[in-house]
């Protein structure tokens, strides 16, 4: 089978491997959707993320959606054909984190595409069938993979306890970002302001549920009015920006990591608004609601989706999702698409 | 009446007001001992915290006991002679925050010693009653002052939801990190860990119920071993400290401001081990427990007050106070108390 | 000015009465609408609920709305002309219960009609101004009457911590079952199944978001498929349908009194299922969101209200409220509307 | 090996079998003391729970402790010759309920005893690592079966969210009720008020942090005092008395299976008073818990245990466990002590 080798820093191409063997929990899964992360797009850039170091070749893609053309003996909630999203950490199932329905912060978790695990950018992977998960046919396989980035929006709503009626700032319109809208207008939250630099993105962020859109400089965020802020860039300057848009009690919720390792905190403001800062590292239980979601706003999630390529042009697939200061939002790769097909 | 005035920086003198007068739901209350916080010793070193600005003469303390001396018409719960505890803020009882239990951060409450507020350093106050509790017989007014300190270690246990089986650990063993030891302790953590530089003060944390001590800058903390860490230094080292000595999912409660407005954060490794930073500012419905853990600690709850002094003798209360390098915790002052008088 | 008198049991009529003076924190409300509740038709026909007993006349009457007429001098938040609904119990302000935002638990509550207080059947009332909220001018007053009973749902909600992806049964299609519709479906469960006995009321079900109809005794429920089951009617068969319709670990909320004081129930399967029962007393900080449900759903909300009175027809409305078997839902009184009248 | 052969109702007699083999993350067991749970007494005399019915021959006996005397290969946590505690149900791990921590209502799951799996009344189990752990030296086998009743108790204070400060009622003190009370006590309850009809019982409940003893039909009950009632006995009167007890807002959390299947309810006072009823079924995430709660409460932790027998006079000893009436608490079988023997 075909797949993407990552052979050095900003360097990847196509190259042949067995397809994998499968286990009797497991299934083997025609790759039909990848789509390329910021994560991806890291490791791409910088051979690394923090002391997670890539050896080469690797493949990445963790973000994917496919069919099932092979289940092993103990499979029982799947028949050959049928069509799915992949959920690309697999956890230990044993440990404390396991046990207690925390298994994102699982020590042990087999993660497709981190290294030293293989991601998706192949054409085929095996993988065990309770963290595969069938899709809707309204739904298509470029927009299933988007149930892995609405994963971490669900992730967060969940850990700050979302009710309808609160007000919610979504800081920073990436892919990340806009799926946090999703499920925060599926949340019903009574407002939703977001932020970012580049006016294509906010309006695509209108078109999932946005009732406010705010040009990063150039226009002003309200101070101490929302009660909860999502804040995916990373950025100090957003983190400030959060601290002082939220009311008292209000909850900051990281997900982007910062550029360097520590970030500039007001903890004085903070203190004196009692404001928690929640983190959010990927996320736990979340597909079936994601899957849901993605099909009750079928019409305008694939406003998301920017550039498609096929496996073959994997380079120029990389290189394209590296502009994210343009209107770039997400690049899909067809593992099994021919070089000029167009269907799948 | 005596009262206790802050006239300039540094400079409190005693001075005489008319005792002041009770509504219909009000009561006045002797006060017999007052507790020196740090937030007066900050404002009586810097004549403010933050924006706020001490008016001169102002009348600092807000840790105190007492006796009731007289109630208004309305009051039901309280006879003449009851031995009450104070606690200091009485909330607008109708803004949102209060009718939701929040009443912490109401934004007009009216609370003892914060300008333009007067405090507890005179001979009487009038307080209203549901803001006043009944202290059994077995525990001293000095004792009784402490329900204040020992609420924000309440408050900060009851927003990480502290379970027993829990490893905790405390950083900084002034007067609130030692009374959170002592809350720590009644709530039955598995392991109680404590820091601080001053020998004196672990020892008096182990009297309290602290399981390890941990002499800073000579000990080493254990890393990925905390469930829960009450910070209540403000120093970002220590912050820093907590972080690498969290578990996976673990919680950092910041209890003590920061020397500037802004700290330095590792929020790259708190969003890898999905680590939240919850803030406290002072409390809301927890007199009650205080009173009850100060009566079941009682043999060692003393340990903490270290100096007593007389309203006359106030300056050098005030300046005692400031020794917070030393071996002093707690410094008490008595209204009523002759100048060579020993008992209440 | 006008009021509606409760002499006896089923006996209503019209008298007259001295519009009520305010205090400094109250306004004046000209009444323009009242909804006729269960309970109101339980003191009408039975002259008292459990022990709480009417001494006649009685002002019945408690979900209302109307214009600001006059502001007491420490108002703040309201002009004249203002149109409000009102949220009909004031609690003490000061016990345990309100301290800590349970204020619907509060022992010494002051509810409009709940004996021995006088209701809202009246032209004009006073009321403390943080129990009054502003609504839209898109919202006629008849609709902002709902909030109360949208209340009753929103509450139930909230302690069920309902999220979106969930299964919702609701059993009971009378005015707060068909409110608790509404409120479920802006808090986006994932189903919404509803049961009556009476076509017309699961009819208006559909419009309010219900996504499944099930006519009772004629249809079945499913069994082990639902998250969560809000019980309106008391009845001990819907109590038993509800726990056989709940999966493992789901929650049944009872909201509707049973006929008698007593429940026959399948303790035995709950424990084997661990399901819990959750019980709804009123509501506590509901208005705001209320309000804005309400708001969203301007639409389809007045297929509530089946028939309209003016005051003077108050006996007729009484009756007509007492047919909640036939396709009677919600009953409107006017106060101010004379006899042939048809605007407010 | 020698097991314990329930043949028919009423009826056991000492068999043999094959010592079991291990799958590679399975240990051997050598098991030294079993304690006869009211489980085990209902199967014993009535052949089935509900619908569960034994096939005979049955081995019973879920709670017990032993040594580790063979390892499978992928076993890490333990070595030959550790001492340990067996948590007795293994669930699938992939289910739904077991990927959110809830895996006591795993539809799946294999727990000791439980028909048609064999249970611990035999000389050695296989076990999953991941469902045995470690006891210090100062636990004795006997004392360490207890970890298994500790945890139902556990599991309800973790249901209830119990709090220090909380005032809890525990009614009925067989061993699962005395387990509560020393649950309780070790979450640091303000109060523990405990009822049964033998005054033994009361006695070992005082012993184990019991601070109120009410000998039931004797002497009666607080009304509206408690936060909490935890219920044993599964008795109708008893959940009646309960709701009384409670306060408004209480939790009355059952623990007992009623005798029948359903019970009488007062569910009109718990809407007035919002009471829940949480039901407990079994217990997840508890063991290290518990045997941390053993180890503090070792020397009074034996004062359940009233009786012990060798394997050989099995009859015997299931006999004993049936008089509930009586002294007898908790009775403990010894699968490896010869007839006369005295010593593990």
């Amino acid at each position: 089978m075909k797949v993407a080798n990552l052979v050095e820093i900003s360097k990847v191409e196509v190259g042949y491997e067995e397809i994998p063997s499968i286990s009797p929990n497991e299934v083997l899964i025609k790759i039909n959707a990848v789509g390329v992360c910021g994560s991806d797009i890291h490791y791409y850039k910088h051979g690394h993320i923090g002391k997670r170091t890539v050896q080469y070749p690797h493949i990445q893609g963790h973000e994917c959606a496919g069919t099932i053309v092979k289940i092993g003996s103990d499979v029982t909630k799947f028949s050959i054909g049928d069509r799915v999203a992949v959920e690309p950490g697999v956890p230990c199932r044993i440990c404390e984190k396991c046990r207690s329905g925390k298994y994102n912060l699982c020590d042990k978790v087999i993660f497709l595409s981190t290294p030293p695990y293989k991601g998706a950018l192949r054409q085929y992977i095996s993988h065990p069938e309770d963290y595969v998960f069938l899709i809707p046919d309204s739904l298509t396989f470029e927009e299933a993979t988007l149930a892995e980035p609405l994963s971490v929006g669900i992730h967060a709503l969940n850990r700050a306890n979302l009710k309808p009626g609160m007000k919610v700032l979504i800081m920073g319109m990436g892919p990340v970002g806009l799926m946090a809208v999703a499920a925060t207008s599926y949340f019903n939250a009574e407002e939703i302001a977001v932020t970012d630099i580049v006016k294509h993105k906010l309006e695509v962020a209108k078109s999932l549920g946005a009732t406010q859109t705010i040009e990063v400089a150039k226009q002003e965020i309200a101070e101490h009015y929302f009660d909860l802020v999502l804040e995916t860039s990373g950025a100090e300057q957003a983190l400030a920006a959060a601290i002082n848009s939220l009311k008292k009690g209000g909850k900051l919720v990281s997900i982007g990591f910062p550029h360097q390792q520590n970030v500039t905190l007001d903890l004085t403001t903070m203190l004196q608004k009692e404001i928690d800062l929640l983190t959010v590292y990927r996320y736990a239980n979340t597909f079936p609601l994601a899957i849901n979601i993605l099909t009750e706003l079928k019409d305008v999630i694939g406003n998301i989706i920017t550039s498609t390529y096929v496996l073959d042009d994997i380079s120029d697939a990389m290189e394209k999702a590296c502009e994210t200061q343009l209107d770039t939002i997400k690049v899909i790769v067809y593992p099994h698409l021919p070089k000029d097909g167009h269907s799948l």
